[in-house]
């Protein structure tokens, strides 16, 4: 099977509802387990790019975060925020069909510290008790 | 209102089931607009964080993805997915309580370019007509 034409064709039902026409499939064990298009407009969420909704719908059918297994093709280069999606799903390996440059990767990052003992503490909390109740 | 601990209360929540705990608020003229913390493991979902749920709320909730008038307190330091996350979304400024390190930034991004004329035509086609849409 063509996987990359089955990522087309999603992306093919983006252009059809004036969605940026960018679609994926997730491929394990040789079989498609999950497609998806863009669908930013039309859920008015800035995560729903075809690649993290196929991610989400694999997982869940994987009933697992970790894709470790999976292969991802999709219709456009991904963008920082999908790449990082990608990393942190575990995907083995991504195949994607076109390198044209559409994403404005601009504004710049507006963070500050507000320090705040409680909120490092939880944390280490956290890891402790991870710790003790490995030892145990 | 402190914000940072109601982002705090959130966080106590994913620490009482075993999530690593973190939390997070989105303000929007003053008032919290959503409230969400990390549920990885119980959702299987790599992009389960605080901010990205908090994120998915606050978009459902404006029916709005551009975030732009919205301010995000969490209570650690955003990993990278989410400072994407948080970029696309537009949020206006973040603020954090803690900057323990906890992320393993890690595994290298295994991409392959599968030269498609017809993934990169059915973008250009898509960005034509919206040009000419624009015209008209």
């Amino acid at each position: 099977m063509n996987y990359m034409s089955e990522a087309l064709k999603e992306a093919k039902k983006a252009y059809e509802i004036d969605e940026v026409p960018v679609g994926a499939v997730i491929i394990k064990d040789g079989k498609i387990i999950a497609k998806a298009h863009n669908l930013k407009e039309k859920k008015q969420l800035a995560t729903a790019h075809a690649e993290i909704l196929a991610i989400e719908k694999a997982s869940k059918k994987m009933k697992n975060w970790r894709l470790e297994e999976c292969e991802l093709f999709v219709t456009l280069k991904p963008c920082k925020m999908c790449r990082q999606v990608i990393k942190e799903a575990r995907i083995k390996h991504v195949y994607y069909g076109s390198e044209e440059s559409i994403v404005n990767e601009s504004t710049k990052e507006n963070y500050t510290y507000i320090e705040s003992g409680e909120c490092s503490q939880i944390l280490k909390d956290f890891f402790k008790k991870l710790r003790e109740d490995k030892h145990n």
